[in-house]
């Protein structure tokens, strides 16, 4: 095994250049939206680089969102060869988690989900086993967080998609009802606390890295954890849904100043909102034993870990600062740890994480035009 | 060159094996229309099976789907090695216009779609010619639509789609309003005139076989057509977006009893409804010289060809008999060719083509559970 430290971009994905198109696209996507005065509706332009978008509908806010998996479902079929299990079923819920998480930041309650599954050959859809797996879980999600599964799409993509691989995505599409639970920050502001909701673990978001380093591991996904657990298998622990706190808390009466899902680039995600705010954190979920496994085995420096992975916070909430402990508790009550980790204040631009001396600064993430 | 036919299973698309899966998908995604319930909502069950999913919203409709643009980009990046244009302008509108033509087909009004592109690895992103020939693309069908393009996921999905490669779908969502305008075939019925609407060439369905086809020609896709384009450049017309039309029949009064986009299956999908009626044909549209290429060189029967390729017809409305010389007349003023081409009769389920005297029986498809 090489003892050379894996960063992001030698595990295969490099954000800089994405993005350029990116910001192309969103440029031209942006462009587009005069053309909803031909029907009589509007967005709502502060959605534009939001994680959902939005469109005014006069008496409530729709929201509209198209996530992927990504390439988490190379460890479901690796693991496969070694537990016999599929895993599909989580990999269906970790799918439209990627829609769903995304979708609630902005205050939208999801209402109805599509599937696209596409393989790289018709052969893919005759496991059956896998096939039930992959439609059990998905219906399983849909039923958690209150959402019909409206339909899909299953191509059979082969010389696009890779042979004997699928790729997944969700798209779905929400309410924003009563409008006053619309979420764009417009509030968030110095003095709201940082309520953090805890991950089940990897998520889908640093897969690329988790393969890389399966590859150097003397015994791949196999390799047991300090728990005992195989790391291919809680890799696959699947991703927390978190509309069912979202809603609770709009039932409470809470309506969040802000809200980030926590997925590519990990904790910088923190500071996707456009103000120039300063994000304190006076201290740090526990770390699920495959992300410290993780950042162990590929050498990774705390400011690498937080900038990557998720480190244990899945989903961030800003609130009233006197709503945070309601908050924690209403996540708690619903079997997800939270806690109020920290604070907003005015400053420049950053997240500043104490416990492990870390401080990001705003040009580490680039997210908009 | 071998002179065996091809067909579409030959190609390397065998719907028997998707089929199953997708009946067990909506079986699944079916049962989840009760959590409709806990907002208020209902859909609208016929919507299920048919083109585009619909919820009732109370005082309109609310549509949305997800479609893939299938194997197309595979044919632009081979020509691209021919003649140097990437191609990516109209790959943009065929992708769009799977999403489009589908949801148009429930009398909805597209108003924002989002884009999924996802790479098979960093370096697709970093051509800038072709990125920018998509995001173009896309944003000039959005144009042509009157949709706006809320956002999208531009995911590097290595070892999961093919390196070099691109998926590409979109997810539209859309109104029906007012609500009369909901088209899922309720009036459909015998005397009712179908109109088809005039395809560019093959769309984005049957692409699977042109490839397989472009293999066995010595010259590829540098084959010439009769009218002296090349083959593979002819495919690459793009697909012809009819929202243009639905929306202008709208304002004509002209609400269609059904609708229904040709795509694959070719003209089996005429039948899609699952009311038992004959179709009859008494005339059929000039064939794309690139369609009566393939099935010449497939060695494609009649049969063959029109179930399983448009031959010429893009799309087809099912309206009231003294409504179909507007509606043509309403296409043709858009620069699209109609045909008053058919009628609906009472009669067994089938597809009657008279001028070439082919016959489908209804178990020829099934696209619902």
């Amino acid at each position: 095994m090489t003892t050379t430290p894996l960063n992001y971009k030698s595990a295969g994905v490099d954000y800089a250049k994405i993005d350029p198109l990116k910001v192309l696209a969103q440029q031209a996507a942006s462009s587009t939206a005069v053309n909803l005065a031909r029907h009589g509706l509007t967005e709502v332009p502060a959605s534009r680089g939001e994680s959902a978008y939005v469109l005014d509908m006069g008496d409530f806010y729709l929201a509209s969102i198209t996530e992927c998996l990504g390439t988490k479902a190379l460890v479901a079929d690796a693991m496969r060869a070694i537990t016999g299990k599929t895993y599909y079923q989580a990999i269906a819920q970790d799918t439209l988690a990627m829609a769903i998480n995304d979708i609630i930041t902005v205050g939208a309650t999801p209402i109805s989900a599509h599937a696209y599954w596409a393989a790289g050959g018709d052969e893919w859809f005759t496991d059956q086993e896998r096939a039930a797996d992959l439609v059990n879980g998905w219906k399983a999600a849909c039923d958690a967080c209150g959402v019909s599964w409206g339909g899909g799409e299953t191509p059979s993509l082969s010389g696009v998609v890779a042979p004997g691989r699928i790729d997944l995505a969700a798209s779905c599409v929400g309410l924003v009802r009563p409008k006053e639970r619309l979420t764009l920050g417009a509030k968030l502001g110095a003095g709201d606390a940082i309520v953090l909701l805890a991950s089940s673990g990897i998520h889908a978001n640093g897969v690329s890295l988790a393969r890389k380093l399966a590859e150097r591991l003397p015994q791949g996904y196999a390799t047991p954890l300090e728990d005992g657990r195989l790391f291919g298998e809680a890799l696959l622990d699947p991703t927390v849904l978190y509309s069912p706190v979202t809603e609770a808390l709009a039932k409470a009466g809470i309506v969040p100043h802000y809200s980030a899902n926590v997925t590519g680039h990990g904790w910088l995600k923190i500071m996707r909102h456009p103000a120039a705010l300063t994000y304190r954190f006076t201290s740090v979920p526990s770390v699920p034993p495959v992300l410290r496994f993780m950042q162990q085995q590929a050498q990774l420096s705390e400011r690498e870990a937080y900038s990557s992975l998720n480190m244990g916070a899945g989903f961030a909430l800003f609130v009233a600062p006197e709503q945070a402990a309601q908050a924690v508790a209403t996540a708690r009550q619903l079997g997800i740890a939270a806690y109020h980790a920290g604070v907003v204040e005015d400053g420049p631009k950053r997240v500043v994480i104490e416990p492990i001396k870390v401080e990001f600064a705003q040009d580490e993430l680039s997210l908009r035009a």
